[in-house]
């Protein structure tokens, strides 16, 4: 068989300088504008991380074998490739790529890597975390629209931590879910229950909350307290100032209204949530702006960039 | 506790423009100079990846759980990590840097993921392959140093594909090496072995040799077929002018030193060897002019760039 039958672009004695476009041309086979896209860009970095680093072989192994070490610490209830992409803030970034929040609106956070899909539903007022040695904390929220018009019937996702700063998911004796639950909001828009009062967590990721609905842009996000030790200096890159929150205490109006004492501690917090077609035309504007200040040109597909070649 | 109490550099309401400069002043912390430098070229990379495709939150997590499927299927005796690496032209890039080869000395290619180390050792003239199905092949080298003379006792680690093209760790039923070997050359530099003639291979990668000396630096290089449909579109970038070779036949000489038939199917290579100071003071000036090149201030230390900050 002949190599010019081989519908391959030609190469060889690739070395420092050439290898990178000659990858690229390889991987310009592919038929999907933007996997190609993202291929072109990722052999560019990558190469370029290896050339301004004069990255040795050494170094090379190391990094695969930690890679490696990642992927097998992954299993049901636990993705570690998640927290090493927080921890090196890459989910924080794209998420405020793809998830951009119009004034208002509730700001995001990382999902971070013990969120399960396993937690029970509960009714409002029921307790999601059963460690005796927690403070209990009545926790109150609201779920709106940006129009302040309450959002019914939304699915929530909430999980924390134990009294010892653990998830769950991270006792090996753990059998089944705590800490965790999900809800739906009332026709007024509002969730509430009972949790523990988040204790400093050596990757702090307090109270992470996910939200659901038709028709609005899935929020995750964390609420955080203010003055944790952690609170300006989050691993994983999440705090923002508008998440940081104060614990109170219910007082008359909230001791009666969900039957706890006057003095127990108090969480509240109000939720914007975005329609979907308000978070798709930003984003498809600010990938634009972005991409115009970068110097590249591109056309929006599907609602993400690929070069515009015309 | 204070957050100011915490070594961390504060921060808060991290957004797309800000996250990077963020993430490496935590990873500024770090007390090693030279994982800085790695660590700031990464982030810097890895988010500007992002910030140009503009990734979506669900390619962000099909690359994740990418990764993590690649990290499940390593094993022992097969590293998918080194696979992707080599498909994404970094192997080939590495090797280019971390081992340079002056003029007339062989040149190296990746190591790919197929190699193992539980090959036997076989004297001069056994049979590395137990393939009934293959064409025999007679394999004379010599290892030889930069000027010349013969380099004798170094380790030689050959393995090649089987006459279906496999490696013998792609066979599930597979019970120990086959079509691998570890060799000693002689005190002429002469190695010699029987194998069989090497077929085309889905990635192709045929005959990788990889050979140690102490005080020489360790090659590891592939010898590929003329002709070979892949010759000029190896999938793992490896493939050089200098590492194509053509297989003859025995002829009266080879026939009677090696005791096969005349018509024996013959390949023959000289391999050289680069003193380990010579690729060491090879590297670090290449390394220098490189990152001159790109406007990098850089002093080399334990022969690896950091950045020059006097």
């Amino acid at each position: 068989m002949d190599p010019s039958k081989v519908k391959i672009p030609p190469m060889k004695d690739l070395n420092i300088e050439n290898i990178t476009e000659n990858v690229i041309a390889i991987n310009s086979l592919c038929e999907d504008a933007r996997m190609r896209y993202i291929l072109e860009r990722l052999v560019t970095h990558l190469h370029d991380f290896a050339r301004e680093t004069r990255l040795s072989t050494n170094e090379w192994m190391a990094g695969l074998l930690f890679l490696t070490e990642v992927g097998k610490n992954c299993s049901d209830v636990r993705q570690e490739f998640i927290l090493l992409s927080d921890v090196l803030g890459l989910s924080l970034l794209v998420d405020s790529i793809d998830h951009p929040k119009p004034p208002g609106s509730t700001e995001g956070t990382v999902l971070g890597p013990f969120h399960t899909h396993e937690a029970e539903e509960i009714s409002a007022g029921q307790s999601m975390s059963s460690d005796p040695k927690g403070e209990p904390l009545l926790v109150v929220c609201t779920l709106k629209d940006t129009e302040g018009r309450p959002i019914e019937g939304a699915k929530i996702d909430i999980w924390e931590t134990d009294s010892s700063g653990k998830y769950d998911v991270q006792y090996a004796e753990r059998d089944g879910p705590d800490g965790r639950c999900v809800m739906r909001s009332d026709k007024e828009g509002v969730f509430w229950f009972k949790a523990i009062t988040p204790v400093p967590y050596p990757i702090p990721h307090d109270g992470p909350v996910g939200e659901v609905k038709e028709g609005f842009d899935h929020l995750i996000t964390a609420l955080y307290l203010r003055g944790d030790p952690y609170e300006t200096s989050d691993a994983v890159f999440g705090v923002k100032n508008s998440l940081v929150v104060d614990i109170g205490k219910a007082g008359p109006e909230y001791a009666q209204k969900y039957g706890v004492p006057e003095d127990h501690a108090l969480l509240t917090y109000d939720f914007v949530l975005v329609p979907d077609e308000e978070t798709a035309s930003l984003r498809a504007h600010n990938s634009k702006v972005a991409l115009d200040k970068l110097g590249r040109k591109v056309k929006i597909v599907n609602g993400l960039p690929i070069p515009d070649l015309d």
